[in-house]
């Protein structure tokens, strides 16, 4: 077996983001690219530059979070010992070797998240670090009419934290609200998500649900492009990064 | 509305035995009846004699333990005040009253577990406390052939922790083996369990996976009536009280 000149290895991570500052790196704090950073770094013997497909904020989980970086390393040995070091609290899931060109961020096509909410009354002891306890009577009819009105593509700005020299539209594939139980499940698929974008929509959505805003006031929340417009933004335990998709682009390598 | 002269409450439990050294009281320990009675006592001015359907082991979760005590107070309430006290590591997932006689031990007819083994190689961040992870491939269809041979009525002195003056004999209603994914599920039913008697069955049963037993040995064990025969103890991380029964037996009270 020959190895190539140049590899590229993709990991596909999951963890409970109850413990972290989020996934950047940021002195002084303990993040998911802190921890997977440093022990790459010891399994490789030089801290490799992570590419990363979703940026998860503080209290965010992932289930399906991918990361690119150059290495000859072979994919299983790199995902055991990562194991060995971060397991359970973040895992890799699958480890393979991508094609050359292939980067986690700038490869992606869309990203998925999932948003959980239990809405009995009594709390439940196992499921409190990734879903948001809020017990109540929701108008479900009345948020998908809402979720409905909020896919497509749109400028999403009244729905996120201002990010200078970011662009604000963005393509909402999907914004199913589905009950499971105990609770209100709310997924999410875009080309990309802006900054608190899933919790902004999650929390206008429950807005609705609870009676406090209109399905018929998605239209004009948009169009204000101001973000006191919509709804609160929920609370990270809810929300979990689901997945990537690495879609085939028009000249993009895969 | 006349209330009764004498009550009994019932609640149903769930609880995350990770921070508990079991339900029983111990002194200068944490367990889930100190934290449950503490609690209680706040609320209804004085300490209840608790009554339980499971003593769960140190480290062992509860999904549908049971208790009884006698009092007047409204069932709602005792919840509301109980899961704002303690959950969501502990919560009350309902609360009613009970027949008079009703006695959350002696009146149950069957208990049930659940234990959950994570078989494939990557740690779960979402399910680690609740869930054993040894990966591996198991024999399944041996496993389902020794648990046909220990279900029914036998003495399961191999299968526990000797306890003086307790009766070794127990009927074992069902222990279903199942795949669900990434885990096996190994479910146990009976009038009554024996101190690590759970615990000690799967324990057998995953050395009937991994090959360091056969099914056949089953019979033998179970004569030996020799802790030692048996294989290890399963540890209590992957164990969960799921329900109790309370079904009508002649001469009892419901």
């Amino acid at each position: 077996m020959r190895k190539p000149k140049r590899s590229v290895l993709k990991l596909v991570l999951a963890y409970d983001g109850t413990g972290f500052r989020g996934w950047a790196r940021q002195p002084g704090q303990r993040t998911v690219q802190g921890v997977v950073e440093e022990a790459l770094g010891r399994i490789l013997g030089e801290v490799p530059r992570l590419s990363v497909a979703g940026r998860t904020d503080a209290g965010v989980h992932a289930e399906g979070q991918v990361v690119s970086f150059g290495s000859q390393e072979d994919p299983e040995r790199v995902a055991r010992a990562v194991n060995g070091m971060l397991g359970p609290e973040v895992a890799v899931l699958r480890a393979s070797r991508a094609p050359e060109g292939f980067d986690a961020r700038h490869s992606a096509t869309a990203r998925e998240y999932r948003y959980r909410i239990r809405v009995v009354a009594a709390p439940d002891p196992f499921t409190a670090r990734n879903v948001w306890h809020r017990p109540g009577s929701y108008r479900l009819g009345k948020m998908r009419a809402a979720a409905r009105l909020l896919e497509g593509e749109h400028d999403f700005t009244s729905f996120s934290r201002r990010a200078p020299g970011v662009t604000p539209v963005r393509r909402l594939d999907r914004l199913p609200v589905r009950r499971v139980g105990p609770e209100l499940v709310i997924g999410a698929r875009a080309d990309g998500f802006l900054h608190q974008m899933v919790r902004s929509l999650v929390g206008t959505l429950v807005a609705v649900g609870e009676g406090a805003m209109e399905p018929e006031q998605m239209t004009e929340v948009l169009e204000a492009r101001d973000r006191a417009a919509a709804g609160p933004v929920a609370p990270p335990v809810g929300l979990t990064l689901v997945g990537v998709r690495y879609g085939v682009r028009p000249g993009a390598k895969r």
